[in-house]
């Protein structure tokens, strides 16, 4: 009688096994228990057409279906369920029925991750920094991943920008020292979602199956680890996420519930790339369509948001990252192309579950107004966008870009970009940067002139906002983006046997060095500076290429000094007195020079001072 | 017994008379009964020291002294008096007693202006079409008034773009047939208060004495004609007001009631130029007050408007000017220079008691969002202006210029600043202009090209908002405003024994003739088009220079083709189907070319079509 049911047990477990991997999928894939979202509208992909005929059923203490939804492609169902507070972790298992016989397929129950959202789901803040980075282009800490069989892109060539070179989760984990080393508080990798697309996949944003992590990153395994060792040192963990689009060799292309779940188009149509069309009173309802609608590339089909099942199926996906790898914000891609109503419900759902969780949406725009639309602002206007904050890409194009290569008029523009935070209801949850993984680095831009680089490191550390540096551009990495690839090149020391090494410093140049330097001075400086993590900001109109700014508070005074001119240029204290009466000394902190306050000081042409002021 | 009365009379009339012009002036000069505006502050300025030491009573029915105020200057005194709704109208003696004797001054009470701002102060809508002129540049109607004896400025010399020309308002009176028929609805001079300045008196932006009109431009007789000329017509009348400087002259300088009454530096203080200052959340308040507070020329102090005293001089000279001159609408100079609070308390009083009226002003700004900062907005900020509308300034400088000078990305400036209407409450209170006294003539700009500045009208008669047309911008007038005396010339035909005359067309150019009839023909067929008048506007995303727009409403669709690019190009009606469905002709407003909706019609370069759709 024993043995009998131990056999039975030992069958259903490799029958429930086997159901989990053939029967069906169940998306998400998991749940947990104490949950506020505890309405879940489950996903299920059978392996089989008539699954939708099935009688679906769960005996779960606590779990209940409350409904279900056929699809017109009859292997899916949703399954809609509540989980009562009472729930207690465990195995759930759906139970299909069909002209008398069973199957069943297990689903997770699971205790919530330590913390329950408060030593992760933390939001970053200008008191962070963020290293940002290409999982592909970091570091290799893991060969045995760099092919993985039955995967469409076998490709693995470090000498092509387009192949994959086999960096992974690994590799970062293996160098947190070196990124922690350079103040950084956070990690940015683009995508970590599969992305089983036949060729450039190394960026990451083609989701393939949203409920698996990338293999040749290290899996599920690797992410978990890497979110563990960062919340260990204290460090946050950036999620990207990509709403607008997947890989068009995902479910939802290939074999999609219905053909409602995607837009589709007679032939491949691009969105026309102005966000204009939202806001504009004057706007084309047809443009508005093409905008929110068409396909990002023909690669990457455009998901309908506003389909409920989708809307439902994406906002799970998200609270699921967080819940389940200890998502401390998120990045959230091609905001501009999504469903903003959509948008709004996607992220007020990380809000309640999460009060504390954070998000900032890549808008490349035309105007700071146009990129304040996208994110918390000022405007009574219909829509009204709860988006944290912006990617600033308007600080950098019409800000610190114009400055360093426009002299010595260009800084106008810079004062004239932060004059138009007025318009954001938080500017310092934008997050400010450099350069990126679609752009340019900015050392190419700026002709590999290392003072203007140094005076943009500068910049990028003292501004209001959330800085980011992109992977190598601490170490004058270079690359104009056209094509892309030619920015996405390996990290030096990021594989074996390379000559170069940037963890080290084995084979940098002097400038290099020099500037990684800077980097760690300031990232350091800034973890213990209240002026810069959370002072106030107060600039001073631009005169002659010379532009004085300050980060203050009750307990601190920064000054900064650009000199974007051609000439020195002589500084008078006393021209600030608004915030430098009182003060009698100026401390640089990148140097070791000191000022008296009564000192009319020169400063160099393309020479910046971080400067703390002292009674 | 008699005969002694009637001596007493003639001598205390003559009294009157006589103490009216020397014993004190009294401003505002007059006021009405039946105003809502009627609790006023008279500012009396005495001929003699010690004024303000002397007993002040009115004895009127209706007429009560409520309140006096003495200034460190002796001759000045305050007179609060309240004027009830039973008061009729009549001369208001104002006693002064000291030491046993009195003088007495009149001041007249006058009825209303026929109409009660019914028939004046009705503003200007979308619906009007300005003509805008300099007096003294456009017409001299009466040469009798060249020289005007004691007057700073004797200049007379039509060789210099610096002296007076001589042109004056019986100039414009005697030319209204030609403004009108353009198409013009309304008439908007540079200042015609007294500007007794010694020299640049042409532009008139420096007040000597508010309550008197230029006697060089015919004074108040003159422009009441003028008011009275236009009104018959159905025309209207936009008054340019400067709150923000007063000129060098005037009593607020050279025998001010206090030294509070202007803005007072060391040493000559410009402003900064830069509005920012206003709303940048990261300004300097040092830097705000320079803005507000600066001198706009060493020729110009700044009037302190948070001076209450000054405050009610000014709007009480507002209401003055309306009453007095059939006022309809404003346009208020160096808005952005003025204090903006004390703005929204000028405006609101010019609501209150004339419901219809508008005011457009002077901004001269960074972006479409400062822009609209200092208009009616949507903007959610602690200052919140009242202004209805701006000078738009940036349809200018990041619209149709770009569009016409950078060929052919230049237009998507045109479709994005179009796009931020959003930030305006009613964008179609914005003034709209090609050129204006301070700027380069608009064809110039163009480098002269015909073909382009045609376009550029055809796009100020058709897009949203009030349009503004310079004078002599019709007949391809010329000039780079650097001085600004080259954007300034006189009228062809404005001075006896001019031999070109654009009213009669005499040695007009050919090119001249056919841009002087494009404005009459659009000014005209605008005038009844409910769809340029008050339409919708709907806009598409340019593409290869080619721009896109329609004006519609229920009765009407316009359509306007824009080629900026050096290539023809083929349109395509079907492409723009939101508006050109259900229409099978499209007959162009210009010309006499009619296109088949179905058809695919050529557009050459530098091209523009104004069409009107037919079933």
């Amino acid at each position: 009688m024993k043995k009998k049911l131990l056999l039975l047990i030992f069958i259903s477990c490799f029958f429930t096994v086997f159901t989990y991997a053939q029967y069906a999928q169940v998306y998400p894939t998991n749940w947990w228990v104490g949950m506020k979202h505890n309405k879940i509208q489950l996903i299920v992909r059978g392996d089989h057409e008539g699954l939708s005929n099935e009688k679906v059923t769960i005996s779960y203490p606590g779990v209940t279906i409350t409904g279900t939804h056929k699809f017109s492609n009859s292997k899916y169902l949703a399954v809609d369920i509540s989980i009562a507070s009472t729930a207690k972790p465990g195995t759930v298992n759906i139970v299909f029925a069909s002209n008398g016989s069973t199957s069943k397929v297990a689903w997770p129950l699971d205790a919530r991750r330590k913390g329950n959202g408060t030593s992760y789901a933390q939001g970053v803040q200008s008191s962070d920094f963020i290293y940002f980075l290409m999982p592909d282009r970091f570091s290799n800490g893991d060969p045995s991943n760099d092919h993985v069989a039955g995967m469409r892109d076998q490709s693995l060539n470090r000498d092509s920008i387009y192949h994959r070179h086999g960096g992974d989760m690994q590799g970062i984990i293996n160098h947190l020292d070196y990124i922690q080393s350079l103040g950084a508080t956070t990690l940015w990798m683009t995508p970590v979602i599969e992305n089983d697309m036949p060729d450039r996949t190394e960026h990451g944003y083609a989701f393939t199956d949203h409920y698996k992590i990338e293999p040749r990153f290290g899996g599920e395994k690797s992410y978990l680890q890497l979110s563990n060792e960062l919340h260990k040192r204290g460090m946050k963990l950036v999620q990207d996420a990509v709403y607008n689009h997947v890989g068009y060799y995902h479910w939802m292309l290939q074999d999609p519930p219905d053909s409602t779940w995607l837009h589709r188009w007679p032939t491949f149509t691009p969105p026309n790339y102005k966000e204009q069309v939202f806001f504009d009173p004057h706007a084309s309802t047809a443009e508005k369509k093409q905008m929110a609608d068409g396909w990002f590339t023909a690669q990457m089909p455009d998901v309908n948001q506003s389909n409920p099942y989708v809307a439902n199926f994406l906002i799970e996906h998200a609270i699921w990252c967080v819940e389940k790898f200890g998502v401390d914000a998120w990045r959230i891609d091609t905001y501009k192309y999504c469903d903003l109503d959509f948008m709004n419900n996607c992220n007020q759902a990380l809000y309640n579950e999460y009060p504390k969780i954070t998000m900032f949406g890549e808008n490349w725009n035309e105007s700071v107004a146009n990129q304040a639309y996208f994110a918390k602002n000022i405007f009574n206007t219909k829509f009204k966008s709860n988006l944290t904050g912006d990617v600033d890409f308007e600080f950098l194009f019409r800000g610190i870009q114009p400055a360093l290569t426009q002299e010595p008029w260009g800084v106008n523009q810079l004062y004239q970009t932060a004059s138009l935070d007025f318009l954001y209801q938080d500017p310092t949850q934008n997050v400010v940067f450099l350069d990126n993984h679609d752009m340019s680095r900015f050392f190419s831009v700026l002709d590999e002139n290392v003072a203007k680089q140094k005076m943009a490191i500068k910049w990028l550390l003292t501004t209001r906002g959330i800085p980011q540096i992109y992977y190598g551009t601490e170490v004058l990495m270079k690359g104009i983006s056209n094509p892309d690839g030619w920015v996405r090149l390996d990290f030096p020391g990021g594989w074996d046997g390379d000559t170069r090494n940037a963890f080290t410093g084995a084979g940098l140049s002097d400038d290099e060095m020099v500037v990684q330097n800077l980097v760690k001075t300031l990232g350091n400086y800034r973890k213990s500076s209240s002026a810069l993590k959370t002072g106030k900001m107060m600039q001073f109109i631009p005169g002659a290429g010379v532009y004085v700014y300050f980060r203050y508070d009750n307990n601190q005074t920064i000054m900064c000094v650009m000199n974007t001119s051609d000439a020195a240029k002589t500084i008078d204290f006393t021209k600030y007195a608004e915030r430098t009466a009182g003060f009698t000394k100026a401390i640089s902190i990148t140097d070791d020079k000191t000022y008296n306050t009564t000192d009319k000081p020169q400063i160099g042409s393309n020479e910046m001072w971080v400067l703390e002021l002292k009674k």
